[in-house]
């Protein structure tokens, strides 16, 4: 039997905005560094020790990520990072204030963008200086697989290969691992896992940096599910 | 052409105590982290575009890997951490005082025992509680590779296949590459990067937190050495 702990993010200073973020590389606030260290400190209390971690490329989920090994005695634990478990991009809305957002195109607009399994938010333009393409750290990807906008339809197409290929594979081993990651990526991986519908898993929050713990036996079935 | 960067973890919480350190997982003193996150800005400063980082099992290096990223603006970069890179072990003197170490066996043992290639230390036995194989860190290694007390040349013996099979590829691949380290792996590894005889390598002082950036031809032939 593994252990599976999805741990989501603690709070970042755009967040605290109130902000789109998505793919923009936004630090943690102070707030959302405690979070990080109590998710640890409550990993290390329920005595778990974990073989491997997984992260996104962005700075609030590595840095959730070592905060969490480090405040649990296990830093020296393998770490992969992966655009793949990236938060949802959020297109031409990231950096808008949601507020000022929903002033200009509407309440409803908005609602739909955050809360529709698939719809696409208006498209960052490749040229556009924003664009991941000039981004460095996805300049090995085809650019075809650089999105400029996603839905959580989208965010989940390109989040589960990652789980089937790198963290199924580690639970159906028999390790215990840890996913720090985001929102929309670990809902995408909810969803998949729990075997969730389309129009229920857009009600799902997962709660910032409070670990959940799933223990699943070798088919990935799920044993037990619970909040530390 | 690849640039290779070496840097030594800044002082540990058992440097300022003037005890053996070796593979015992010390912590960095806040000194210590302050040499990391100056290191950081040293390579930042320097425009050093990092594609992948290599350190050890041990927490002073990790968090003066994940400082330097941090620093530098790229903690997305890859990081890989092997035991082949940690410190080397120093048997049944970690834990002790060099200075009492000296009083008890003398100042010239204790010299040939920390400047001697080929000297191996008082070994810790395999049913010490404090034996790494007691480690959960090293429990898929075969025990038998499993040292009770290392020299420089063990040290090198089991940090060369590292280069060989991880770092060297990435710089022949023209990557550019972070090593985050200990004062005797780096010394392995300058060793035999610069070809330096049994007899010169321990007059080789690597300095703490300081990064030694190399630049190196497809042969791994060194075109230039500088330090930050």
């Amino acid at each position: 039997m593994a252990k599976l702990v999805f741990v989501r993010h603690g709070e970042s200073q755009w967040n605290a905005l109130n902000q789109f973020t998505g793919w923009v590389d936004v630090d943690l606030s102070e707030k959302g560094t405690e979070e990080a260290k109590t998710a640890g400190h409550k990993i290390k209390e329920a005595g778990i020790a974990l073989d491997v971690a997984y992260t996104s490329v962005l700075k609030r989920a590595i840095k959730t990520c070592h905060y969490i090994l480090e405040e649990s005695d296990q830093l020296w634990v393998p770490e992969y990072k992966s655009w793949r478990l990236n938060e949802r991009h959020y297109g031409a809305l990231q950096g808008l204030n949601k507020k000022e957002t929903a002033d200009k195109y509407g309440a409803d607009q908005v609602q739909l963008w955050r809360r529709s399994y698939d719809t696409l938010p208006p498209l960052l333009a490749e040229d556009d200086p924003e664009s991941a393409v000039n981004d460095r750290r996805y300049q090995h990807l085809d650019r075809r697989v650089i999105p400029g906008g996603e839905n959580l339809k989208v965010t989940l197409e390109r989040a589960i290969p990652y789980w089937d290929d790198f963290i199924a594979p580690s639970l159906i081993d028999g390790k215990n691992v840890l996913v720090a990651a985001h929102g929309n990526s670990l809902r995408a991986l909810t969803k998949h896992l729990e075997n969730i519908s389309d129009d229920d898993i857009m009600g799902v929050e997962i709660p910032t940096g409070q670990p959940i713990v799933y223990e699943l036996d070798e088919q990935l079935n799920i044993i037990s599910k619970s909040t530390l």
